[in-house]
């Protein structure tokens, strides 16, 4: 309870702008908020208050350039700055305005090699519906897939438990459910999913050699029905779908993983329990894990552990 | 409108007769309704009123060995008999009783393979509810899977013109989808789907050298929803699942496709659509029945080509 | 099995046609097909085939003025208007295009009072997909309420034993469920629902003093799920519901009931089960049919028995 | 962010015990997992981890005794009742096992007139699933109405501005959506959905002239489906309804309210939007809450309003 409120932007390295852009907009159903100098365009899920969730980057290579999560206010901001710092990681200010509508980020490369930021202040535009008297949703809730907002990331790269020490004893996240790596290599924590609320997670790392990779962005949906909805959308657009639908183990969330134009992973996930910040941890063993991925199936489908961008 | 009225019964071939039994009943969550002189075991979906729609019987080889449909009344039986017997095909009456609570049954052998029976009479057990000011769901309705009825089969053989001739012309069965083959070799029809009802399919066939083969068993779930929780009881249970959960692109359905014990596929089975007898048939080319299998996907699951039983 | 197929069509009886086509297209979301010369409006839902299924008709008062049921052809047709003829009712034949892209029609007035037509002819102008590897839904699907199909109608008037007996003996219907009035009356039938299909119903009559009234027409949804989109769409547009969102006892159904801008009662239903041709009607009692109206509830909605147009 | 975690548990007054266990054990399908020397009964809900989140206590007037919130830790316990104390509210401590299994409690009376209170500890025993390789739902998932988890309160009574003080200003809940009076009163804020973390309400006030009445206890669904389970489920045991099921506009949850055997409210509730805490409020004028209190209706069921125990 540190004052890390939710994840509040990612941004996200396409190879095709304008394909990619019509893929957010008009297939996964975002809004487009902005376009900026440098070209990036900016996009939120309907049912977000602020700016924007997603900024897309043009680039020759995909992945994610950073994510960042909004704190409660700028004293929030400021401390938080100093408690990393502290925990012996170097801290950059962005001044704001270098993100559209964003105040001053402060900028650190996780011990798995991701550029993270805390900034404190995005503008407020609302999500489509007034403020008094509202109706339950807006046209833009049948837009495509129309996600309601970006929920959590998966990032792999090197030293998870790095990062675990960080998200857990500096930042006040949870740790809601994690895999362990196989018995013979001693069951180290291969995979961890952390909040600051009481969804399931708001961010996961799991362990891989190379550091800074994206494994998914992920976009909340209401129900199951509207999981099968995104699903015949993939279907209608060629999509390359990943897995599912399906229901994780891990989280109890309805999924389905795909693919962007750029080969970056995204997921469409509704359900999961909601953990209060007392919950104990899940495990899941590695050999339980096909499970914990993909519950009704069970299998440890290989893509998962092996595609990153 | 000949007066067939639905799929009644199948006899399933199983491996391990007690195993398979706590399969359907406990896992799947069938009535088990009465066992026989020959030990065959009887079932019925909770919320079928006919004495059972399922019989097991003990073999050393995986598979089905006949399919009966109810027809309106004995008039309609004979009609139908003198039918098929015109249309070519030999035909033989089995006594009431040979199977538990059901009327004599006239028996032929499809184009196909497969026996294939038609039968008037089935003691009525009712679903569990009362016929005055009924609760619309029973106890049952929540053990296991609790599937509705047993909904079709699909069954694979040479020679499937052969059986649209048949279902088509002698019985009354509208044609509602079909997959073509490959181009290059001329398009025939190597998947046919049948209703005798506003159902999708009663029965499908689809093209296979070897006769007499079971693709699956389909058995009816109320909703998406159920789907999924008849899919977290097969991981519960680690049943292995072939295709699942997603949603055919052929009929609309949403599915799971797994194996019991023996190796015989079943189906959960829900939602689709529902065509009138005078709706035309929709077509599936072989490059589109990737989508078609698996709408969500459009990936041509090679198994579903290729393991029956 | 006579081979009336379905409700095709209704003619509906508006005050305001502009106002009422308004909502028929565009908050309850159906399509609109034509307009003919005597300046009536005709719709149908996206998921159907045929021309139209509901026409509005400018009037100085609310109701309906005929329904029509689609039987299998012209000999058909031909065969249905002796036998009513036969039952003893006076038919007329109106000519193809009396209404658009409609053939031939026999009608004839009901023991109830209601004009009643049966068809054999109407141009199938498709649903909006492909018949070659069509995706599930259209984008049809997703404007207003998006009913997939006229399901049913529920018509008040005297002498309900009078077209039981016409639809069961003469027209092949079959008696799904009935509501008995009260046991000191004797218990008569009141209200019976019958099908000629495996629907829960393709009508349904209650008795009522007073002449061919309308009690509502009936639109399917494809879950209950949909069902709460279509009352979240009443609650913005403001549209007076009667009843619901509920289930039935009666048929199982999900629901609401609310009223077009002339005092039409109209359903928007799901689920309820599927009742083959040789299942037994359910009896509701005339004090166990709060529980058939509304099951939660268990509440005898009064304008349910009372208000129709 | 004060440490404050959620509603942990409420004592209800109930007329018949034993009836009243039957009910909240058999029918809404709570775990029994308790009696004390004062012969109170304590349950929790399937998915909950803490020993008890409703306690029955036999009484000859029904309503609430207290409602308790579980806080961080102990030196949050302190830290909050000192604040409490300081914001002008007498507080008691009441010793560890006064309740079954939980820890020391600080209670205090709100403005509003109820017995509120906090406390840190309560034993952990689970929600019948491992916490290694868990599946996502156990046996009881499916027994009764199966909420899983004690969600939130609404409480009536004066002084609604004073408890909004109190717990904004001191317990740091955010204020989430609230209900405006009568134009011609000047809009006092009548009610009032407040938040310690984002769900839309884990306590809410309505203004009301008598102190401490409950207006009802919530019991969070899964899904709508799961609602309209409930709901069959209450007809079946002939449970009255108050209102439901139905949407809220306020909280967009999915609802129905019904009376337990001693008359006290409860609801059945799922869905909603998940507010971050850094959301603005929304607000609902009293010509408004028609909508937000049933969303399809637009209905001021006069019971919501009036009958409170």
């Amino acid at each position: 309870m540190t004052g890390v409120l939710r994840p509040g932007h990612a941004q996200l390295r396409v190879l095709d702008l304008e394909k990619s852009v019509h893929f957010y907009r008009d297939i996964l159903g975002l809004v487009e908020t902005g376009r900026d100098h440098l070209g990036r365009v900016y996009f939120k899920c309907w049912d977000e208050h602020d700016h924007s969730s997603l900024i897309l980057s043009a680039s020759d290579s995909a992945g994610v350039d950073f994510v960042g999560f909004k704190v409660l206010d700028a004293a929030t901001l400021d401390r938080l700055e100093k408690d990393v710092r502290a925990f012996g990681l170097p801290t950059e200010r962005l001044p704001a305005g270098d993100l559209l509508e964003t105040g001053e980020r402060v900028r650190f490369r996780l011990p798995t090699g991701h550029l993270f930021e805390l900034y404190a202040e995005k503008t407020r535009i609302g999500n489509g519906l007034p403020k008094i008297n509202p109706p339950p949703w807006s046209p833009d809730a049948d837009r495509g897939m129309a996600p309601t907002r970006f929920d959590h990331c998966l990032l792999y790269g090197p030293n998870v438990a790095g990062n675990k020490e960080l998200f857990v004893k500096v930042l006040g996240f949870n740790l809601v459910e994690r895999i362990l790596g196989p018995e013979e290599a001693g069951e180290p924590e291969i995979g961890i999913f952390m909040s600051c609320s009481h969804k399931t997670h708001d961010i996961a790392f799991v362990e891989y050699p190379e550091p800074g990779k994206l494994h998914h962005l992920s976009f909340r949906m209401p129900t199951w029905e509207r999981v099968l909805r995104a699903g015949d959308i993939m279907g209608m657009n060629k999509i390359p779908i990943d897995i599912g639908p399906t229901r994780h183990g891990v989280t109890r969330g309805e999924t389905i993983y795909a693919w962007d134009p750029s080969g970056n992973r995204f997921e469409t996930f509704a359900g999961g329990y909601e953990p209060y910040p007392d919950s104990d941890p899940i495990t899941w063993t590695f050999d339980g894990f096909a499970h914990g991925l993909d519950y009704p199936q069970g299998k440890l489908h290989e893509t998962f552990l092996t595609v990153v961008t």
